[in-house]
């Protein structure tokens, strides 16, 4: 067995790389939410400054890339790796927003589960001895995803009730060798789940199982009590997501309900009339790069685990009658090194 | 400096992965090119019984899935990873491809350069103690690709001479902490690179300076004398592209013509009416997973450079007008595990 393994999906750092930065710019509508003074910036227009959401969204990762490295007080070049990646079409958000930046580059995609999947991927190219610092950003765009994956804006399309509301904004964290953390201590990768739902408009209902699925393994590698974790936070299952995981979770013997909490239930207020909450790339990347690591920074979080989720779908396989493919990332995220668990 | 690392974007493995299987299914054109007999299977079909030319391209996916692995004699459980990507929208290939394989997944976009990309993540892993066995798997299809990126099949567009071919077929490769070779022995992550071109039909103009930038950054890294390849095997720069790349690297003093081929170029006769050549990500994957890894595991290959050449572009991007973004990963694949170089 290797050293690093803890049953099938999860892995144990052995030297757990350390959070040292983490920087959030948001659009206008996440600017007027509840975590409105954990971001580091909010733009009060959604184009901010080009000609297309597209390149807006490139805009928001190139910013966050500067920002997120000036934090960690890192020179540019000093990053050995960038891993990033978005909903766009052939992940251009990504490509172009950090073009410039002169640095060798993963691109990924996950589709909102991509900010844990780089959380994974950097964290083991340090553990692996491959980096001393890796970035890793994702973002979104409300105005850019309707656009590609339902009806143009200017229709004014009504939403159902379980309909969610794809943040604007991008997040990123530098991880690093050696810091002060909150650290990476584990890591479990998921698996597809696609348990049949085939309502784009319903990707709560689609995603909760694969978050509980990832959850369950992560217990079930580590064997550590459910309530180890001061919080279990998903990426933006949303309300009817949430409730079905918390189901899922206490039929398979995993009673957290009052630790479940999720990125797209805490962005917005109810009155923002966002229905079932935020999704999108961004809404996990923003949340943690805002609030949740300001928490852990303070002591206010010891231990979370951070668990991203992800629809794999595409309009085209949403045309041709297609399910959805979902995918989920757990993070476990201390203030301590950790112990031997 | 971390023991890996050699110069800013190169690593050298301390103890070398074994790629031990590679398994290549491809269509029909491919099938009757000049390197036909080294693939798996051949389909005659573009639809290979499914009801569109997306689902096809998953199921080659999922069909080299099962093949790469009953090749490496290993159980489908035996895998730790599985690292995929395609070039259609939102990746739904590998998605729906390994949709069933029930096993911890990471999808990656690296446009045509993603088997690189899945080659040095797959290793990393390895090497970091993450996994024995890792899955590196890609696809490309003509037909969903010309319906997404360009026109219609059925409008029968006339192609200007620059315009490349995209390979219908999947690659995959079983990368493992142990077994007999051949093994990865150095990778080098390229940066993105972007000179300004504009024609997404002259995408091996685009491409060759990203490709001479990693091929450089590879020997200066390194420090290895440019014959150090028996081979330097791009991914699909085509006729144009290649006849760039031997410029822009003699102009720096690397000169290396004789060794320099690409895959693009290999997989199709002149005769088959593919202009500069094939392209697409199941072109770099399918000419290693065949032909290469034959010649390395025969020993008429000893040392090669493999180094699939993306395009960062997409249809939106293209219609905004912007330039096309590249980036080229390098792969060392040696017969030994290698000295200290």
């Amino acid at each position: 067995m290797l050293e690093k393994k803890v049953g099938k999906q999860t892995s144990r750092m052995q030297n757990p790389p350390s959070i040292n930065a983490a920087a959030s710019i948001v659009g206008p509508k996440e600017g007027k939410g509840p975590l409105a003074d954990y971001f580091d910036q909010a733009v009060d227009d959604e184009f901010w400054g080009e000609n297309s959401w597209e390149k807006a969204e490139s805009k928001f990762m190139r910013e966050v890339l500067a920002k997120v490295t000036a934090k960690a007080s890192l020179a540019m070049d000093a990053l050995d790796f960038v891993i990033a990646g978005d909903l766009l079409n052939q992940c251009i958000a990504a490509s172009f927003g950090i073009r410039e930046s002169n640095l060798p580059f993963f691109g990924i995609y996950g589709a909102c589960s991509t900010i844990g999947e780089a959380m994974q991927l950097g964290a083991a190219l340090i553990e692996g001895g491959f980096a001393f610092n890796v970035a890793c950003l994702t973002s979104s765009h409300f105005c850019s995803a309707e656009k590609q994956f339902r009806f143009p804006l200017e229709l004014g399309s009504q939403r159902p009730p379980t309909a969610q509301w794809t943040v604007t904004g991008s997040g990123g964290l530098i991880l690093s060798l050696e810091g002060n953390g909150p650290y990476i201590t584990r890591i479990t990768t998921g698996k597809i789940v696609d348990m049949g739902i085939k309502d784009q408009n319903n990707m709560g209902a689609a995603m909760a199982p694969a978050a509980a699925d990832t959850i369950y393994a992560h217990f079930e590698d580590t064997g550590l009590p459910p309530d180890y974790y001061d919080m279990v936070v998903t990426g933006d299952l949303g309300a009817v997501g949430k409730r079905i995981l918390d189901d899922l979770l206490s039929s398979n013997g995993i009673r957290i309900s009052r630790l479940l909490n999720d990125c797209g239930l805490m962005i917005y207020d109810m009155k923002q009339d966002v229905h079932s909450g935020g999704s999108g790339c961004g809404c996990a990347a923003v949340v943690f790069a805002g609030f949740l690591y300001d928490r852990l920074r303070k002591g206010k979080l010891n231990r979370i685990l951070f668990v991203p989720t992800g629809a794999l779908l595409s309009p085209t396989s949403v045309q041709q009658g297609e399910s959805i493919p979902c995918i989920v990332h757990a993070v476990a995220i201390e203030s301590s090194r950790g112990g031997n668990q």
